[in-house]
């Protein structure tokens, strides 16, 4: 396997069963009712699971990696937005002034924007090109996004960025996206991998109109035409529809289950991402949960495709992995609550007088 | 008015219209799609209501009071845990390893604990019970929670712990509930205030079982007789269906709006407490939010006649302040995206392409 275009990520072992058993005995050991913390319990028994160990540790080094790009196909008017906004949003993002980064510091997460396919030379980007593939990704409803070498390349770049932030301490992931008409692509390739029409998978994105959300319907009928000949392979899927920044998504949520760490997902991009990851990797999706729901239609297929509630319900739905970083608190609360609380034995607290139903 | 036993709370000031109307026209120049922050939008615009400014300052001193006290009619059989866990939770609380300790902390806010009426002289609580008015409440089925002195001493009492903490730098403040059999009567203040028959509002607690839900309606069946009689008087329902620690509740929840500083309510038995202040000091609910919904129906109803959503719907029904808590790192981050996010103005980012349509 190439070092540098390999995408075998060979099999994904699941989290622990020994510690989520241990996890679930010792919540009904702590000084509360049974159930009585809800889904805070069910949280803190996975990340008990994703880190072998119970109580788990709190997390102390959550990261958000934004990868950013341009689409082609935004040049037939899907989004709201006019394409240079991609680049205007990645300058303000390095200078901390973007809801992500206002977000992730609210939530103790550093932030990280990686440029997959930004269509821009500005110098101010270069020191985030490293892994960049090109300027735009094809129109998918006509061409592909990328040629073979290009998306083995973002997949691959994907990975190594996911190694990076795992070698450099982070023990919690989130993948953010950035480029105006990517949720096109998404949409495609949801509806190419849950057998859907693209009247069943085409939302409001960003916030378009209805003449908008016609043309983007006709740009996913199109598209999926073209994808669904290549719909067993996730490789030339993401070749055909998807784009350096999806290519590169899915690269990193499966090199995030190799490295057994724990992944919160966002919305429909990232989710679209996922897919194709659980697709090269099945199994990975075991290390991740959703920390949220929104409106996009294709972003509950997705995730009922991939087996994973939302935690969160806030109808946001700007993208840049804050849907995912707004889910964060909780998880910490999750851990620190196993972490932490006394048990009845230590406080000598009764148990129940009467068996407890069950929740 | 006597400053010992004063129960009247003047008329309660609406929230800001200006700096609502302020923090609207804020939100819709920061970087993002118009309302793609959703619910956390929302929020925004409400604490800069609170506080008379846009955009509103993150909080600097959330807290947390949990106000304990137990309650006669847990002789009858309604609970699942035995009569002495108040007090022994209550030691747990002050030793730091309660959930409502692991969860503030992990929040960032301080927990005050206040025995209105636990059932015990043990010296460890001396501290905590300066504002103490008896040993246990009354068995509401048959006879009054309190004296006419000691309700009037209860809400008294709220209303300095909520002075106490504003005084001292509170910008946000949580009542939090300890006391076993304490959704009984919180059940009857519901049932009584919205007109509602016992069936309707008798949920599981702490989870009880079949048999201990039936005595529990049958309890809340024979409170409800004697609380009608009194429906008009708020001082009175809580004098004959209430008890210390809700009274105090009530007292502390209207002068939080008095002091025009936020609350974040909790679940059914604050939100009891909630509707007699809303009466003791009508206008009060517009300074409350509510953090979650649980599946107690009585909770449900009584957000519904305060006209409150729920932000979080978790299955949280453990009490002590835990829903409110949970939903705190979200207040913060909606004050920080008003307060430091980026205007397109600023970053030079282009507007929408078409009209936004309305969410």
């Amino acid at each position: 396997m190439d070092a540098e275009t390999g995408i075998e990520f060979g099999e994904i072992e699941p989290p622990s069963d020994q510690a989520r058993s241990a996890a679930i005995a010792l919540h009904d050991k702590l000084v509360k009712p049974a159930g009585s913390l809800g889904r805070l319990e069910e949280l803190g028994v996975w990340i008990a699971a994703c880190q072998g160990q119970a109580p788990p540790r709190p997390f102390t080094r959550p990261r958000v990696v934004v990868f950013a790009g341009d689409h082609g196909i935004a040049a037939r008017g899907v989004s709201a937005y006019p394409r240079e906004v991609t680049s205007q949003l990645v300058s303000t993002m390095l200078t901390g002034g973007a809801a992500i980064n206002v977000l992730a510091a609210a939530a103790g997460a550093g932030v990280r924007v990686v440029d997959m396919a930004v269509d821009t030379e500005e110098s101010a980007m270069r020191s985030i090109g490293e892994f960049k593939v090109r300027r735009g990704s094809g129109s998918i409803d006509v061409e592909d996004a990328l040629t073979d070498a290009e998306v083995r390349a973002a997949v691959s770049a994907g990975r190594k960025v996911a190694d990076a932030e795992v070698d450099g301490g982070a023990d919690l992931l989130i993948a953010g996206d950035l480029g105006i008409g990517n949720s096109t692509p998404a949409s495609v390739l949801v509806a190419a991998l849950t057998g859907s029409e693209p009247v069943a998978v085409v939302g409001r994105g960003s916030g378009i109109d209805d003449t908008t959300w016609m043309r983007k319907a006709t740009a996913v009928r199109d598209a999926l035409r073209r994808a669904r000949v290549v719909l067993a392979d996730p490789l030339a899927l993401l070749r055909t529809s998807g784009g350096a920044d999806l290519a590169a998504m899915a690269g990193f949520l499966a090199q995030a289950a190799v490295r057994r760490t724990p992944v919160v997902l966002d919305g429909l991009v990232v989710s679209s991402a996922a897919l194709l990851a659980e697709e090269l990797a099945p199994g990975a999706r075991r290390w991740w949960m959703s920390g949220q729901l929104t409106g996009e239609p294709a972003h509950a297929l997705a995730l009922e495709q991939l087996d994973l509630g939302g935690l969160l319900d806030l109808d946001v739905r700007l993208g840049e992995g804050t849907g995912a970083v707004t889910a964060l608190p909780l998880l910490m609360m999750a851990a620190r609550v196993l972490a932490e609380m006394t048990t009845h034995e230590q406080s000598g607290v009764a148990g129940p007088l009467t068996p407890v139903p069950a929740p």
